[in-house]
């Protein structure tokens, strides 16, 4: 049931997706929820086969001496598995994000101008290692009604290929052509993709920063994703200190590889000499490795933070320490250095708060609370298809909304544009219905 | 006070221009209206002086031979100049889209989420002659918080200058740096500025369709707006024969150099007899060339289209007409050829137009109207910033939702992730206010 693809049939392969999604495009929520169901059932029938198939890739990676870390990432087992069909069932009991009348208005009577929500078309989805990706980003694409050709990591090739065998049965229980939901396997295809610009219409990269800044730089499709998430902390000289370590540890060590981790803490020269200390005690304990400028290293012994360090998202266990004497000279060192992911205070001052919030320019400004809320299941979207740094919407964590466009229906009745141009020109009524 | 940069000078002039757009996004709305209002009366006070600098700039276009066209939209005289000064008034009576809270949500007590709307920050706004677009583009960007960076055609410099010490002059009345309105003169300048990633957050290109293309294929930065505008009409065999004359000619002939008017007609079989030679006669009293298939040439004749016609917008007086056999066919041309702009089917029938409408993806989809509607004037938008034909929203005409983004503020007191983390988790509440 798995269609793989020869480079040269790939745009074949791209028009069966984008003809099949346009079909499910077309049913009504409640038919594209029941196929959700469907493939729960089917990806729990076919749980011992892709146990196996996640089992023959551990072993193969492993004897090719793949990292303990990627080895996690690649492991599904029957916990996991179970979590995930739980996810897709999740999926469908979001509220339906297609046929949203989002302006409903009159131009003139009998002239009637609707913008409706209505499908991407075909996502092409590249991620490396977690073959659990194939069973979120499907159940979004069906969700949303857009087909979706993955591309996952070579190491989990068999459980892709277990998991979308199931995923497909699961559409063609439901009547749906399993073509809109595709697997690519090799790295050329990965190429080819990038290029597919009239029959892909959004890239979404999940893996690495370096794997995410590639495909941003081989691509014309538009890309949802980020490929840095440098986060800072700012402690203000009117921080409570309790608040402020304690928001300092969760946000460095709560998930210290999530984007949404701090790398940088700033620290105002007022208040340096009491929280730091503290600071380094709690962090001492979760084995934090500090880096500082030579005010924060005068204060609390650290290695010195190079330039580099002001730059770098460790994702690891390392926070890098700087003392500046003004909120001004915080927000000028954000701008500089923050990839405009997630910025944090901790202020008792309502003033300063309100300054810090207004002036950084990042998808996310946050006042006395972790960096690592900066989540779509935390901000309540029921699912994330990523978190996007760029300037434009969307913006920040995204859920099924950056998985859908619009468009403009415009019902008349033998209206022509003439009758509203020139001097005898008839006023549009451009009234609001609702 | 109109300020010139070198090359070399231009991340610096575009680093002032984010300084002071950041300080003009941090004024109210009144403020700004304000600024409006005083750049309307600089404006007036120059106009002597503008209406001087366009007339040299005519006419040592028209000493370099340059066509009767671009010299018509070159011309500034006092009548559009008025017009275009109370276009900037008229952007100041617009709702203000700044600090709308789209997301008003509670995460749990004392943890609350707000999702506001805010400026992208600096525009990068190349255009070809029209030295009116300065006028409009720098009311839309003040009014949206934005610092701007122009760039005209060099048959408008002096006009453009003009105009921009004036805008300046205005700026600097209100006690706003007038580094938030620039002006670059030269080519050179325009390559530097597609390539200032870090410093400019939206293209917005106004020219032709190669010049739009140019700078899509040419930029790393967003880009607003869309090359190619070949629209269709689908004239279906149930479709009502006056209405479907009176659309046809109105969306061919009302502005035939407009983006939203229509290149091809396709007419089905059934009809074909009966429409056609209607639809010539009055398309002949416009003096518009037909070009068709061998079927639409067999009922009236007409000068073969070739395989080129059916993609080509043709900006004048030309039509390419096919018979086609099938509301489907109709739809595959238009999936072909179309540019995603504007697409119409005329039909009584209610089934056969929701079918259309679902089906075809443009970013206007119209039924028994002309699509010389698509236009954020007409729309009801207020003022347009350009019309995409992209897939991912903004789409079709865009108004000032075009120039503003969003930022998610969350303001809790001392919350942390690992609260709602791991077996004893607590539960987010997700409670939306109002």
């Amino acid at each position: 049931m798995v269609i793989s693809a020869q480079p040269t049939a790939l745009t074949t392969l791209a028009q069966q997706t984008r003809a099949s999604a346009q079909h499910l495009a077309s049913l009504s929520g409640e038919v594209r929820n029941q196929t959700l169901e469907q493939i729960a059932q089917a990806l729990e029938k076919a749980t011992p086969a892709i146990l196996a198939a996640n089992e023959a890739d551990r072993t193969a990676a492993a004897a090719d001496g793949i990292s303990g870390a990627l080895l996690a990432r690649l492991k599904l087992d029957d916990s996991k598995l179970r979590g995930a069909i739980a996810g897709v069932r999740d999926v469908a009991k979001l509220p339906d994000p297609l046929g949203k009348v989002q302006i409903h208005r009159e131009l003139d009577t009998g002239l009637i101008l609707r913008r409706i929500t209505c499908p991407l078309g075909v996502l092409g989805v590249i991620f490396e290692a977690r073959p659990d990706a194939v069973m979120q980003i499907s159940s979004l694409a069906i969700k949303s009604g857009n087909g979706v050709i993955l591309k996952g990591g070579k190491e989990a090739v068999r459980s892709c290929e277990a998991l979308v065998q199931a995923i497909q049965e699961g559409l063609a229980k439901s009547g749906i052509d399993p073509a809109v939901v595709q697997l690519l396997t090799t790295r050329e295809e990965t190429l080819e993709l990038l290029k597919l610009d009239s029959y892909v219409d959004l890239i979404i990269p999940r893996g690495s920063n370096s794997f995410v800044r590639f495909v941003q730089g081989n691509t014309h499709i538009p890309v949802l994703g980020h490929a840095d998430g440098i986060c800072h902390l700012y402690v203000d000289e009117a921080a409570n200190l309790a608040k402020a370590v304690a928001i300092a540890v969760d946000a460095k060590t709560q998930y210290a590889a999530a984007c949404n981790a701090i790398e940088t803490l700033l620290v105002h020269a007022a208040i340096a000499p009491q929280f730091l200390p503290v600071l380094a005690t709690a962090l001492q304990a979760k084995d934090v490795e500090l880096r500082g400028d030579a005010a924060a290293a005068a204060i609390v012994p650290m290695a010195a933070a190079t330039e580099e360090d002001w730059a770098t998202e460790y994702s690891d266990l390392i926070l890098s320490v700087k003392v500046v004497d003004s909120l001004e000279t915080a927000i000028a060192h954000i701008a500089r250095y923050g990839s405009r992911h997630t910025e944090a205070i901790v202020t008792e001052d309502a003033t300063t708060a309100a300054t810090f919030l207004a002036q950084v320019n990042a998808a996310g400004v946050f006042h006395n609370c972790s960096t690592r809320f900066a989540d779509g299941f935390r901000y309540g979207f029921g699912a994330e298809v990523g978190i996007s740094t760029q300037t434009l919407p969307p913006r920040g964590p995204v859920g099924l909304e950056g998985l859908i466009t619009y468009k403009y229906q415009l019902v008349g009745d033998g209206h022509i544009a003439a009758t509203y141009t020139g001097s005898a020109a008839k006023p549009f009524t451009h009234r609001n219905f609702g």
